[in-house]
Parts: C-alpha cells; structure tokens; sequence
C-alpha cells in the first residue's frame, strides 16, 4: 500500500500531501456536496477521471481514514463508500474554496451551495453536514 | 507559457486545476501567512521545494493574476512577489485547511493562526488580511 509521505508538520502542507493532486478533493466533493458513494457514480463526473487514478485515490482516502468501504446490499460485487468524520469535517474546505472560485469562475457555481454560504455561513454549513450525515447514515 | 486546462465549470475543479499539486499552495502559504516574497525565501522552507518546481509554479501564479512581480529596490538583480487580491483572498481557504488540519495533524498547528480563529473566526480573518496588506503595501 501507497503511504503518504509527510514533508513537514505545518498542516497546510500535511493537507496537501494528500490532497495536492487533481483529482482527491473531487472524490470529497462527489462523496460530501452531490452524495454519490459508489465507483461508477465517481467515474461519471464532468472531469472525467480514469478508472486508474480512481482507484488509486480511493484506495489512498481508505488509507488515511477519509472514507470507509462496505458491499452493497442489493449487489454483493459492488462496493459503496462513506465519509467518516475527517472526510465529513472537510466541507467548511470545500465550502471555502466554492466561495473563493465562485468570484473568479462564476459560471461554474452551483447556487444552491453558494447561496446559503453567502447568506448565513454557519447556517449553510450544518445543514451541508446534516445533509452528509443523513445521506449516509447506516441503514 | 503553460496553460492551465479547465476539466470542468466547477468551482472546486477549477481551484484544483490550478492548486492540485504539492506545492502551489505552500508558495501561497508562505506568501500570505508568512510574508516571505522572494525566490530565496519559498526555497528554504521546511519542505525543501525544488529549484525548477518553485521556478514552475511561480509563473503559473503570475500567469494566473495570483502574484505580481518587481524588481527589488536594493537589488536590481532580485525579484520580490506581492499577492493580488485574488491570493488574498485565498485567506479563508488557508484557514479552513490549517483548522481541519489541527485537528489530525496537532503536532504541527500554529497556535499564533488556530487560536484567533477559534475564538473569533471573522475578526481573525479580517486581522489576517490586514497583515497582508500593510506588509505588501506599495513603498
């Protein structure tokens, strides 16, 4: 199994050990903002992302402890995943960076997560992380 | 000069197309948190950025409008960075990584940023700011 390096103890650095790739923090936002948990609902995305490096990042997010792999119910061969804690505390990240590139590319924000940031930020982010919990609580 | 390909019109793609890799952000970290402006500088960081990477991804941020780039007052031969507003703004994204962050990685925490923003996340953020702006404030 990968390990990830750790290049120095400033947590700006730790976070990009992991996540400083193209394609690691599009699994969070699939898995947190849009609810999708399973490889094939990843593999669709707009971006595109090959089924090599899907596999990869999984396996590193597993690795680090950001999500969490069980069979689904109704198809034993395939596997569904869940945000754990440290994934599910992400979403201020994610809700920061959507506010940040909203005023440079705003074309591309979904509304109904910019809209309630820029109203009550607090607000917006426990119903994101109700939302996260509900949609993924154990049946 | 490189072009920065777009994968997609989403805002945290957008934002990875530019920072999904090791070292972008650390060169914002240094830049923003630290007040460091100069080639030497980013290069003796803990993580120990390569020469011809450092060299890279400082053209990306020119060419992005992240950075703009003068000659040194005392030293024609220098070239010293300031942050556009489109860096400083990146503020509260750096903040929300280093509080994520602190909590899986506590060892490395820099207790001079985490505790503000703990106790008052909007004034701890507009005193970030403040900082960056008297320190890159045109002589």
């Amino acid at each position: 199994m990968k390990t990830i390096s750790r290049r120095s103890e400033c947590p700006i650095s730790y976070t990009m050990d992991i996540f400083g790739d193209k394609w690691t923090m599009l699994i969070m936002r699939d898995l947190l903002l849009y609810g999708k948990d399973s490889f094939s609902e990843f593999l669709c995305s707009d971006e595109k992302i090959a089924t090599n490096i899907l596999t990869d990042r999984l396996n590193v997010l597993l690795q680090e402890g950001f999500v969490t792999k069980r069979t689904a119910p109704a198809n034993k061969s395939k596997f569904l995943y869940r945000p754990t804690e440290k994934a599910i505390e992400l979403i201020p990240v994610l809700s920061e960076i959507t506010l940040w590139a909203e005023k440079y590319n705003p074309d591309g924000a979904p509304e109904d997560i910019v809209e309630p940031l820029k109203k009550d930020r607090t607000k917006a982010l426990l119903e994101l992380k109700k939302k996260v919990e509900e949609r993924f609580r154990v049946e």
